[in-house]
């Protein structure tokens, strides 16, 4: 059929995975770090191990599209730009407007730019990005996929505040979550490897990266979803904050050197979360290497812990049970500690890991204990993947 | 042994409820409203039933006092100032140092005015509550009942906020949790009515009134706990909204006229909540009156009812199970139908309600079904009491 592109960009850096399809077979992966900072780092994977690393400046996200073109053209892995049959981007923020992946007219994309005060570091490098494969390479098929659509089915319940109403019904302001293709194609492989049809289970999904949010999915439905207006609140994160009382922000400003509200959710945003309540790192791997020896790591690590306990509890409750526990992305797939801790914790739920199929990292693979009445679900997230078979469904639609 | 008078003062209200101790018997109690605003209300109840009103003008929290004693004696209730022999004061913020209730002297007062950052509308009116009746009545035991004390047992995991951790150490920011006199009665009586030694039950408690929160009791002692380092967080309340996320905040001040965060702060305290949402009132009785007529107003109730039970779902995964959730508090005590619902939610964690049982007000009573086997429980509070009852406890140990 040809090959599709699946393009994550950010402030300053583009990420993509080069897939022949319909096979769905990577062809190629990388990443430019630094645009526009100097010294911009390249690094890409081809030939099932090979690897491109340099560093360079690059200006701007055309730029940077254009050398990965470029490279993979010299590497040999395309022939020909026409090759590429369709480029798929992650886009942050779709609002309440958008339930599904949609192919990009010039409409599209102006309804992506007016969504920018809700991703305002995101969502302009998300246009660029779009901007510049539509420069380059004009006549092939453009998908938006929004981390928010797949939340758009949260019942008006769960994503409206408590808040003068009018802050909702004038302003947008409600949950939207994130991480939403990412909860798409993991509820679906859970739904395979149950044998059961996704409408008929309760699934709470972690979704466990540097980024951490969880997902409640009731009748094959995103019904709750621990992100909200923004990415900062929910559970413990690598830098954010998650929950936290507002009140206590305000009696920081007064009490501080920190000076507005814009300062401090920055500092929510940056300096919270792992990093921190350990002063050592927002890194998992690192923290657990000190937590022997440092109250402040270790409690961080517990914290992180006990908001996804209470989130998890809070969801069994709001669904009314639960089918499976399922982990997934970076501490979610390679970290067995914390999966096994948090599990242990939740025997009332009918959880119950086997310490030896827990013994494992980035394998799709069931974790249940015998006797186990909730399975617990090892499954690597694969949002790239969801974004080139949205390209092709939406390119059927197209052709009708 | 005399009579007691427990003391609640509010910025512009003093409350009291006057008790023949040993036999707990309420003599009186009255309340005065509108202290230092002009036409102030005095009400006082005496004599199992009669009921004394007047309108006119008190400046401050000596004179209603003054008033308070000067109408005890003419209505006949005291016949001299000495009969009263014991003075307890509610205290909305103890901070971290005062883990129960303690006998007011001169450093006791200083510690007790320095914690006014904690809660600056309420901590000096409490203050001038003690100050007045230390001037009228100066040889009494007077005894501060903090509304924090109850839950500086929370372990250290559920207490941090992930946020810098010097916010902490150096600023106090952490979660301190309210109506903690309340959760101390109610868990008591619990025990009491459940035949078990407190130390061996896992509770949930849900003190909903106009404040509201919920309280996990484990180990016979406060474990976690829905309000935050202010009243401000946790499940949604009458005028206050409970947990939201601080960005959506900072994008109301910059899309709004809301001209910064200590407006915003107030907003969230005083028009939000119930009245927030439905826009047509902070009373539940009035909401529920309009409900199937207006949208708004069954959504706030939906709202209220999901953030309970999203709390609870999270105590119960906190403390691996539940023994017994209990109502208490204006909503808890009289709103048959909130019971009902959020308590037919329950049924995975094996609560259920028998309407018959439940088809009462303000009565202390075994709610559960035949067959449920988390047992719910509906406990009137009584913080008055607990307050006299903590008056005649410290003054033995004085007295040792």
């Amino acid at each position: 059929m040809g090959k599709s592109i699946a393009i994550n960009a950010g402030s300053s850096t583009l990420k993509y995975k080069l897939f022949q399809m319909p096979e769905e077979k990577v062809l190629s992966s990388g990443a430019i770090d630094r645009i526009g900072l100097g010294s911009s780092l390249v690094e890409i994977k081809y030939d099932d191990g090979k690897k491109y690393k340099d560093t360079i400046d690059i200006d701007n996200h055309e730029q940077a599209i254009q050398l990965v073109l470029d490279k993979l053209l010299s590497l040999g892995i395309i022939k020909d730009y026409n090759e590429i049959t369709g480029v798929g981007h992650r886009i942050v923020a779709g609002g309440e407007d958008f339930h599904d992946s949609v192919v990009i007219t010039d409409d599209v994309l102006k309804k992506i730019e007016s969504l920018t005060d809700f991703a305002p570091l995101h969502q302009p490098a998300n246009v660029l990005g779009i901007k510049a494969f539509k420069k380059i390479l004009p006549n092939v098929i453009s998908v938006a996929v929004f981390d928010t659509s797949f939340h758009t089915t949260l019942p008006e319940v769960n994503y409206t505040y408590s808040l003068p109403y009018n802050y909702y019904s004038d302003l947008g302001v409600r949950k939207y979550g994130a991480h939403g293709t990412s909860f798409r194609y993991v509820s679906q492989r859970a739904a395979a490897m149950l044998g059961k049809p996704l409408k008929d289970l309760k699934l709470v999904i972690l979704h466990l990266g540097a980024g951490a949010s969880i997902d409640a999915i009731k009748d094959g439905k995103s019904f709750d979803t621990s992100m909200g207006f923004s990415p900062v609140a929910g559970i413990t994160m690598a830098t954010r904050s998650g929950d936290v009382d507002p009140s206590a922000l305000q009696y920081i400003i007064d009490k501080s050197d920190v000076k507005d509200m814009n300062e401090m959710i920055d500092i929510l945003n940056h300096k919270s979360g792992l990093v921190g309540v350990s002063g050592v790192s927002a890194d998992m791997r690192e923290i657990e290497g000190v937590m022997h020896e440092n109250h402040r790591a270790m409690l961080a690590r517990e914290i992180f812990k006990n908001r996804i306990i209470r989130y998890i509890g809070s969801y069994v409750a709001e669904m009314g049970g639960i089918d499976a526990l399922v982990y997934t992305a970076g501490i979610g797939e390679n970290d067995i500690m914390i999966r096994q801790e948090v599990s242990d914790k939740l025997g009332y739920f009918g959880i119950k890991v086997d310490p030896k199929k827990n013994d494992i990292r980035g394998v799709e693979r069931d974790l249940s204990a015998d006797g186990s009445t909730t399975k617990t679900l090892l499954i690597p997230t694969d949002e790239e993947l969801m974004i080139v078979r949205d390209i092709e469904r939406l390119r059927k639609t197209e052709q009708k």
